[in-house]
């Protein structure tokens, strides 16, 4: 994504314009720029494949199960059906939401990086700038959504807020493996923003 | 900090070893890499503030109320000091910890670039990496704080989880406040690193 050079648009090379073409040195530079490139695509794609599993994860996350409920302490117990579902709580909504997002974001950028072959300044700038707002959005999501299940599997004490989790285990560990795919889908995002950074630091 | 010029080693310059040197140009990327890495050393310092003064609110937040709670429903309700405090919750500890490391890490990070004078490769790649860590662990302390906050002020009826923010308020009151500046310091950590990459873009 940094290159200027017509042989290299989409894996991108090294963009020294003014600079004498030294031959082996220029020639190695530009070869660690593609091979930088080709690795930041395809984390690129493992951030997308990972927050969709995760969204579909907890999309699809759902769990019905026969609660006893006592309405009036003077009558007897009934057996209700309750069901579990992602946007029973707003923690949950917020988690899907950023996980959609991002997977949106990553298929829209990477069609954008590979369709105009990276030549846009102005693209390049909206794309890093993008890049790291996908972290914030993911790492609060994932904190949310983990702060709400924590207490889903332990409850709170002090707050008076009792444990769910040992009735709706399934729900509750379908939720852990979509938050597991959202931190790999994060860690991908995060990659790609210290790479991008990396570049000015290895350019200087 | 992407400088090696001697004769600007903590304000930066462009570190363009064997580029031939054409006056007025070079002049004027200097002087933009200069007031740059000022501005990046005052966002830092912003970074700093915002979260140590996030973990003090925190920190010291703590509010006792007498709140009437019944043992036994043969017994008559007994009033009782209750104390809210942050360690109480795993996402507010989560939170301070969170602030505490983000805050501790601007000072070390501070200190380095301007005794170093940003001189060492591997020490501003250490400090590109750990600037994205902060902005990943305090997004996350965020949401989490966020998350159980919000249950705090609304409740959650799907989870039987009651509201305690009516009860109290000052507690979740200088709670918001606290992540209100740690958003702030987030945002400082999140503009450090989308300059930092977008260096990289500008000279390309």
């Amino acid at each position: 994504m940094e290159s200027e050079n017509k042989g290299s648009k989409i894996m991108g090379g090294n963009g020294m314009d003014g600079v004498e073409n030294r031959g082996g040195q220029v020639g190695k530079q530009q070869g660690r720029g593609r091979s930088g490139s080709c690795v930041l695509l395809v984390v690129r794609v493992l951030g997308l494949v990972f927050t969709l599993v995760a969204a579909i994860l907890l999309g699809v996350d759902k769990q019905t199960k026969v609660v006893p409920i006592q309405l009036l302490p003077t009558l007897p117990r009934l057996d209700v059906p309750v069901t579990a579902r992602w946007h029973h709580s707003s923690a949950f909504v917020y988690f899907e939401v950023a996980n959609i997002m991002a997977c949106s974001y990553a298929s829209l950028s990477l069609v954008l990086i590979v369709t105009s072959g990276g030549a846009s300044h102005i693209l390049k700038s909206m794309i890093i700038i993008l890049d790291a707002v996908m972290v914030a959005l993911l790492f609060s999501g994932i904190g949310a959504a983990a702060a709400v299940g924590l207490i889903g599997y332990q409850g709170n004490s002090h707050l008076q807020w009792g444990k769910v989790c040992n009735v709706f285990g399934k729900f509750c560990n379908q939720g852990v493996a979509a938050a597991a795919f959202s931190l790999l889908g994060s860690l991908a995002f995060l990659l790609i923003v210290v790479f991008s950074a990396l570049r000015a630091q290895g350019k200087s």
